[in-house]
């Protein structure tokens, strides 16, 4: 087999199936390993959290690389699924390439599902818990719990923020730029959140 | 002038200075528009709402194009960057091209920071206006406010939601596809918010 493996890390109930689904319409081929939430907290089990600095769903291995970030991943499939091409027809018309008329649109619609249309969901989702939250400490628990006045949402999203801050501090500490020794856009996309954001956040 | 003009339209106070700092970097011509925020809301103006059917910053148009969403942006303006080179040794160095040893690292910084970092600020941000919202509901809007029950977070977000799910119909009913006539990796992107998560949110 020429190719490296790529293993698709997928937990189940979660966005890694667009991964598996973009690599069925690729016919690229790759591993699945699947992981089962915890039935209880609906939780990624440990062996999936230990995959990625992150924790979050999908991942992908490929030979040494390990990968997170849906949009990443995405991204790193449909440019590999490129360098296979060239004998295979079926292979990454899932991309459109820069002089196709509906570039812009290709890559609006590319990232408006995880740039607005998730984020939507997920504040949804986050009110719901907070307002699940709220009701049960109202009841039972808000004289045993000491920080009953910090919402637990915002508990999960300061827990979120200190890794996603401490992912970059660990990278940082091993290279003068994001991607390695090299400026990127990746170091142009970073910076807002570390800086004209706090003033919005107190 | 060979290239059609790009225009940054950019709402000050948000993260469409890292299209600027890209366009910057990249040393690609572009005509600046800035727009002020409302005093009083921090709301971007009409005019500003206006350009993409998305709201949301930032917005660039380049000829008849007139694109949303950051990383669909800097994608967009990478991709340009690129066409424009060759006798021009600045360009187009901020991307790293798939054979890179750090082709992976530089996927996962790009999207790290819209995909993980910025939601959870965000995330922190709803949570701190969810409390000046009950608190002020508590003192004294409760009673004149007859949806005092459903929490204003979660109303922004349905509206983003509606007006997310709207632009999905608009381009649905004038093609096949999300990106025009073929089937794409956005379309691989769009579908897990509108089918697997419905079982996280009630």
């Amino acid at each position: 087999m020429a190719d490296p493996v790529l293993t698709i890390h997928h937990l189940r109930l979660s966005q890694s199936e667009r991964v598996i689904w973009l690599c069925e319409e690729l016919g690229l081929p790759y591993t699945l390993k699947a992981y089962d939430r915890d039935p209880e907290t609906s939780a990624a089990p440990a062996s999936y959290k230990a995959l990625h600095p992150t924790g979050t769903a999908p991942v992908i291995t490929d030979g040494d690389i390990v990968l997170g970030e849906t949009n990443a991943i995405v991204e790193y499939i449909l440019a590999k699924a490129n360098q296979r091409g060239g004998d295979d027809n079926n292979v990454n018309d899932l991309a459109l390439p820069p002089n196709h008329p509906n570039y812009a649109p290709y890559l609006f619609w590319l990232h408006h599902a995880n740039g607005s249309l998730q984020p939507a969901l997920n504040g949804l989702l986050f009110s719901h818990m907070q307002r699940q939250i709220d009701s049960g400490a109202a009841s039972s628990t808000t004289v045993t719990n000491p920080n009953a006045d910090i919402p637990s949402v915002s508990t999960i999203n300061q827990a979120r923020l200190n890794l996603a801050l401490s992912a970059m501090e660990t990278q940082l500490s091993q290279s003068s730029y994001l991607a390695g020794a090299q400026f990127t856009a990746a170091d142009c996309m970073a910076l807002f959140p570390l800086t004209t954001f706090r003033l919005f956040l107190p």
